[in-house]
């Protein structure tokens, strides 16, 4: 029962279920409903897909989600990031409009799926971690001004193209004198619109005396507004006829059942984009679901919640969806209009349901220009200039992180922008973790202490080398371990002996292991004896698994004033010399 | 003249060289060229190259090294895993034998020639260090294996291909029948007389009455004796006609300037392998010539090393060689025989330059057999059995790395092998790097010590929790942390008040910072206060430049003592509220 639950949340929070619960879940779906309609429409055009593609999207991988997430107030559904990579996949394979791009969306939230799902049973959550916040930030920061400048020939009425930013502008200049001006009539004024409510509706529906949880509902629902709005304008002026885009004919009814695509050369192209669109749809989802859950002290499963999402996608794909995952701006409404359990979900599910069954014809007049300003109101907001300016304050190395982030997926796309982002965070982690803090150390007189020599007036001897290691011996400072001895020892010629103060190392892997092995072996080629003072227990226990101890030149002791004494009394004369190379089986 | 000389080591040693220095550096130098010749054919051969290509990679690259690297005693050229490595990599591009092949292996040398180069200039000698040790005996062990099996084939005188293990087993088997009884005939007796030499030789020499150290020099002369003696049967027995193969012509004089080939496409399909050649390469040549400088108490400048390879193998392209580094062998040969300067190296290359001038016509009968089992008797001694045994004892995760390693290798071939080792070494880091140590803490009665509450009867109380963190704040933690956190603040209902204790965090990054942010708001969202204790100077000098401090709901304490005393007395009936997504700009 126990584990059956773990992999169905759903069993936990549906036995306690009541009519209040239900009637909260019921009244945030109404509202996160009405909110999702423009929003998938908008979506699956910035994904380049038909606007149905968005609705199907926003069905099934809602109910999948309920049964298998973990979060209460999660909204899952098509977001912007997640959007424009799947254009961006999905278009290096197939042009758009075509059946093959439609198939490699579907395929991509299968793989994204799939992977998600194996990712959550191995439990490797952790992976996630590759994305710093520094490249997190940049990369949202780009990826919403590209969506913003894509979206800009729909409310221009033109046609452009380009996969990065100086393509997208050039191409947009290029055909600047095409622009349609009565397209350009209906998106600058909704966009105006929408930034307005945006910001500034609930403060004036407040003065106007609405109560304020009211008003910022109201505002909530300004997209529906504008969207009514601009086919209501779209019908009295005949713009089709002067050459607005519109949504058109949508079909109408529930989602088809889809089969993903096996063909593996597909799969072969697919697999990269989709594995970046999990970690960065797992990140996006777990960040709003952390926020959410601690809100009201709930706890989210991270493992878990891949499996969740994972579920998601799968439906998704099968119904003739493409990639999903939680959203920032719907999970916050969700929440806000007292969703109480995932219930909420599979109750939107059922409102966008009943949308594609009923509402799709009400929507063949809307201009698509209304869509492109939901998308660059939404994205926008998400482009934070702030940032680069704390970081370079607080961190050089994130500043680079964070710029190489937005740098790449500018000028070479989303895909290249994240794996830099990751490439540059690991390698600056990997150079700081390959040169750990150490300090030698003297003892603060008529006391044990032991501190740095660099800071403290402390007493030492010329003969004996006092080496305090702050960090664990792994792989990565292996090398600079053997390294920073020798060459301490080098720069001493009267050191006779060398104490290493462990009580800082909460592990030594193989690699310290064998540096330790090394740096005792090369010490004594030259005469000196090697001693270690305040192993850890758990360490200790493991060293007493190897040879190390009895090849040990000097002993370990328990504190380091232990250590230092003795190494006082001895004159160092004993000597030690035989073939390291040989003994260490390298020759 | 300080900058100078670090790019240009030559300078250093090169003002104080005088004839003794000399004298022991002609000396090393006639040792190591009589053990070159027959070595240089045979690693040829083994990466699938005219014999004669070994010498030349011999010559050139020895002088540049002498010039650029650090390593008084190094002894550069080829070597068995890095001529298995061109194998594999100019093997997927071309037919052995042909012009291209030749074409490919001097292509592998040039990139990884300015590999090396920029990642000297770069400082980037730290890369290395992603080849754990387990990674790296695991990937020495399978190689040897692999050339073992693949010389195999010359000493049976048949024909066979494969370039992982099964296909080379299969690939023997089959062709089991045709073999040359001739060839067998010379090329067993060679290969045991061989292993007679490295274990036998210098204990018989020394019964027979010889000083140890004139012992051991001859019996490093047991190839050439062995090289010797084959010529001497072919030429007895006219085996040539037997079908017994043989080195036949090679080109007399020296290396001819070669021009690496500028086809992209051809550097597009190279690139991987040369950085992998050149990493490999790399971290053997670095291992012994650390290990060696050790012995003397010299140093080594492992950037710089970088460069001096790297030079090297920018030499070795331009003079129709392959790649090369620091051989252990070899080296260590170099190091017993006294040499003390890079000069021995410049000397070396003028006798392999006169061996390739006057004595190519004296090698034309001599049994591909004979350098075959050269090869096997040198790789044979890298296989090591014990060390899995070891690690399992040791470290699972270090064990795993190392088989992952030694599969991969065995059945994919080398880079496969390679990068999955890396893969799952740094898989394994970052998973343990994304759990650190923490501990709930507690006072120890009657002082101002806390400790851990799982391991020490201390006391606490219901509403502060007081948790120590035992590892810096980084991207790859921050996650946790959070999670962390906030499961033990939902753990324990009573809570009003956390005390980070951070007297073991050395460092914050941004995305530690805003975990800490996030950590505060949300626990800000739930009434619960957080307070700081014993942060470091660094630390909070850092901290400084930045809102946390004014954002945190409560303080940062000296002592966790004093942040302990505070928090008794705080009834916890501070509220604190507002939208946290808002606040952080996530909506």
């Amino acid at each position: 029962m126990h584990m059956l639950s773990r992999y169905l949340p759903i069993l936990d929070w549906g036995r306690t279920y009541d009519r209040t619960v239900l009637s909260n879940d019921l009244m945030a779906a109404v509202i996160v409903t009405i909110m999702l309609i423009p929003q998938s429409l908008a979506y699956a055009l910035l994904a380049g897909l038909p606007p149905v593609v968005g609705l199907y999207a926003s069905i099934l991988p809602l109910v999948l989600y309920a049964i298998f997430g973990t979060s209460r107030t999660l909204a899952v559904g098509p977001v912007a990031v997640v959007s424009l990579m799947t254009a961006s996949a999905a278009g290096a394979v197939a042009d758009q409009g075509t059946a093959a791009y439609l198939e490699a969306a579907i395929t991509l939230a299968f793989l994204s799926g799939i992977m998600l799902a194996i990712l959550g049973l191995l439990r490797a959550g952790f992976l996630a971690n590759l994305l710093s916040h520094p490249v997190i930030s940049g990369f949202i920061t780009a990826s919403g001004i590209l969506i913003a400048t894509s979206q800009l020939k729909h409310i221009l009425g033109i046609s452009a193209g380009g996969d990065n930013w100086p393509d997208m502008l050039g191409s947009l200049a290029a055909s600047l004198g095409t622009t349609n001006y009565w397209t350009l009539a209906v998106g600058v004024p909704v966009t105006l619109f929408l930034f307005w409510v945006r910001k500034g509706a609930k403060p004036a529906l407040q003065r106007m005396g609405m109560p304020p949880r009211a008003a910022d509902m109201t505002a909530k629902a300004g997209p529906v507004v504008a969207v009514a709005l601009t086919i209501l304008a779209v019908l009295a002026f005949d713009l089709q006829a002067k050459g607005v885009n519109l949504v058109g004919a949508i079909p109408q009814g529930l989602p088809p059942f889809a089969v993903p695509s096996t063909d593996l050369s597909l799969i072969q192209q697919l697999w990269v984009p989709a594995l970046l669109i999990s970690i960065i749809g797992f990140v996006e989802s777990v960040s709003v679901a952390q926020t959410l859950a601690a809100k009201r002290r709930q706890r989210i499963a991270p493992d878990q919640e891949l499996i969740g999402l994972g579920a998601a996608n799968i439906a998704s794909a099968f119904s003739g969806g493409y990639p999903v995952t939680g959203g920032f701006a719907r999970s916050a409404v969700n929440f806000d209009a007292g969703a109480e359990t995932p219930a909420a979900g599979a109750f939107t599910a059922i409102g966008i349901a009943l949308a594609t069954l009923f509402l799709t014809p009400l929507l063949f007049s809307l201009p698509i220009a209304t869509l492109a300003a939901t998308i660059i109101v939404a994205v926008l907001s998400l482009v934070d200039l702030k940032t680069p300016k704390l970081l370079w304050r607080y961190s050089k190395a994130d500043f680079a992180a964070h710029m190489a982030t937005i740098g790449v997926t500018l000028l070479a796309g989303v895909e290249l922008g994240v794996i830099s982002g990751v490439g540059v965070g690991l390698m600056l982690y990997l150079w700081r973790a390959s040169r750990p803090h150490a300090a030698i150390v003297g003892r603060v007189p008529e006391t044990e202490h032991f501190r740095n020599i660099e800071r403290h007036k402390v007493f030492t001897v010329p003969h004996v080398l006092s080496i305090r290691i702050d960090e664990a011996l792994t792989y990565l400072n292996a090398r600079w371990l053997e390294e920073y001895v020798l060459e301490q020892v080098a720069d001493h010629p009267a050191v006779r002996s060398v104490i290493l103060m462990c009580s800082a190392v909460n592990e030594i892997d193989a690699s310290g292991l064998e540096s330790l092995e090394a740096i005792n072996h090369r010490l004594g080629d030259g005469g000196v004896v090697l001693h270690l003072s305040e192993v850890k227990g758990p360490v200790m226990d493991r060293l007493k698994r190897t040879h190390f101890l009895e090849d040990l030149s000097g002993n370990v002791f328990l504190s380091q004033d232990r250590a230092f004494s003795e190494a006082l009394k001895d004159d160092g004369q004993d000597e030690v010399s035989d073939d390291p190379l040989l003994a260490r089986g390298m020759i």
